[in-house]
């Protein structure tokens, strides 16, 4: 079955843009190469599936003209995918975040995007929605769906990844802004939420704070610092996140129950950056335990389940990219719970951005950087 | 609290025989300093602690001479505690295995023993009860309780770890033998299985197999490889063990249920250490997943939940050795989950055989070599 693989992927090398095939990889569940599909990407940030095959791909760092488009043969196109917002602030951490397709992408073209909108000094995560023309070269109809009900000045901390889960909500995380971490605590405000609205960016009545009463109608849970990972188990239909935590408190959450409180910064693992320590507690009742978390830290940052038949072994498994740990996380699952935990791409020490399942079954991940790449992971012997 | 500790370790060091103390290891969680507690031992296989801190400590390697026993005080007897069988075959990994006193040795003296029973042609995994001498210095009112009804001549895969339970209940881990896997699929068989017995040898009658029909008694669980850790939970009660897996397969399981089958080596997460495969299937109905696994594997050996009071942020944690990973693993857990993984001790670069909380709260080791140590682990700033 590798070996067939193979031969595929290999056919598809020498018909598309593919820049260089890569060293082999041996590991006890595959082996692989890693080829790259494209560079010069300014600092990166999601990469998503249009359903022929082309690549929706962001640059944090370009702003307003940092949506690319990869053509289903691997060529990059020069000119960004035109009329983004002019209101998205490029500082740190702050730019262009996701950029996701609807499922039914190919009926309605429709695609929603995540940015940090306003200026340096007054931004906030907004979500839009928006047409891409029948050319890909452009956005029509953008409509704002969502944005953050409190303002911030410190360029940090947006979470902003997009969910759209097969029963037809949309979801959005959050994070707590940097500077504002007692927000996470504060239902009523959106930092540090996970946010799950209805396709067209209304409130689901079934949501816990729906009517208004004791916290944001948008919010789905509370106390997380940054979630930068947001997906739905292909079998257990369980949404998971992970968030980018402090100083060994990244850890991942699953939410099969709404209104709960993740513990954001009552109760972590970690503790701050410099050393020094946020809170003793570990644990507390009534807040919610991380399903894993990672110690030492490894800065997660982009999240996929591996779906594809090219890799028998890691079907249903968790990946996870690592930015200050400069790897790829595997995570192997049974259902709902983490079994195993496996690091691949160590020798590439590149800070790894955004990981997705391609509808070829490859496995694509982005690369951080001001020379960004898109590489992909295909099986060898 | 920390230093608090750190004072009492040092008032501890200065009156006993500790050889060196040793740089400060600084983890997220915990900073800590090593201590040599002994060293020279012939492969030390395992480690415990009698009522009033004295130690009890095997030397695989020296067989009928190798129980040996520390004073609280830190000293080495330099005679080996004398009485234990003259069967005990020494060769590749079979010889003296673990010795465990029973819960209320204070009452009755008495410890459990495991051994490779027989000769290098013909030998077999065997437990045994004594009496220890008020002295301390010889086994008395030896008696077998138990032997593997399946006899080996490979000298590989006893398993032989011993678990006396706080409901009064005998456990004794096994291994498949090595060259005879398939007998871990057969509950007739001792061989890659997991007993239970009552603290004097005889068989519960709430055993799966208790009548003997479709298993051997004493059975309680099957499809093992090679069971090197068995513990009880200190809050849940529940029976964690890990087995030492084929390249990729370590993995720890947990034993609710009496009966079941853990699939080796119809399913595993690994291959053989030489790289040929030994099955393609990971699961299968009927057959039990691991509660965790390693990958890739780390060798692993010995096993403790930590219980002490000298490390707050490790309690309830389970520590496992590593022997070819070299390094000591802790293990985050939430009840009966495992929620995060850490690497302890790598810059030891020594193989790890075996682990145990002390009744001081520090945390011992023993390294496998034939200059084994028992370490110690206390807190520092």
């Amino acid at each position: 079955m590798i070996r067939t693989a193979l031969a595929s992927s290999l056919l598809l090398t020498a018909s598309t843009g593919v820049l260089a095939a890569q060293e082999v990889y041996e590991t006890e569940q595959a082996n692989f190469s890693v080829e790259t599909i494209a560079e010069n990407l300014n600092y990166p940030w999601s990469i998503s599936f249009l359903p022929d095959g082309a690549m929706l791909v962001t640059e944090r760092d370009a702003g307003s003209d940092g949506l690319r488009l990869i053509e289903a043969d691997g060529t990059l196109r020069q000119a960004p995918v035109s009329g983004l917002p002019g209101d998205i602030v490029v500082n740190r951490q702050s730019g262009l975040f996701d950029a996701i397709p609807h499922p039914d992408f190919a009926e309605n073209r429709l695609v929603y995007i995540s940015y940090a909108q306003g200026t340096r000094e007054a931004h906030r995560t907004a979500l839009i929605r928006a047409r891409l023309s029948d050319d890909l070269s452009a956005l029509e109809n953008v409509e704002e769906l969502f944005a953050v009900n409190f303002d911030i000045a410190t360029n940090r901390h947006h979470g902003a990844k997009i969910l759209l889960d097969r029963d037809g909500y949309l979801w959005l995380s959050l994070g707590d802004g940097g500077d504002h971490m007692d927000e996470a605590q504060n239902p009523s405000s959106h930092l540090g939420s996970l946010i799950r609205l209805n396709e067209d960016g209304s409130v689901p009545s079934d949501n816990p704070f729906a009517g208004g009463d004791g916290g944001a109608p948008e919010v789905w849970s509370y106390g997380h610092r940054n979630i930068q990972g947001l997906v739905q188990h292909p079998e257990t239909g369980t949404v998971w996140s992970h968030e980018h935590g402090p100083r060994g408190g990244d850890e991942i959450n699953i939410h099969t129950e709404s209104g709960l409180n993740y513990g954001w910064p009552e109760i972590t693992y970690g503790i701050n950056y410099n050393g020094t320590i946020i809170t003793e507690e570990r644990d507390r009742e009534g807040l919610e335990q991380p399903l894993w978390y990672w110690n030492p830290s490894i800065a997660s940052s982009g999240m996929t389940f591996y779906t594809g038949d090219a890799f028998p072994h890691w079907q249903n498994d968790v990946f996870v990219g690592a930015l200050a740990g400069m790897h790829l996380a595997r995570l192997e699952t049974d259902g709902d719970r983490v079994i195993g935990q496996e690091r691949l791409l160590e020798d590439l020490e590149e800070r790894i951005r955004d990981v997705r399942t391609g509808p070829d079954g490859f496995i694509y991940v982005l690369t951080d950087s001001d020379e960004g790449r898109v590489l992909r992971l295909v099986p060898a012997e």
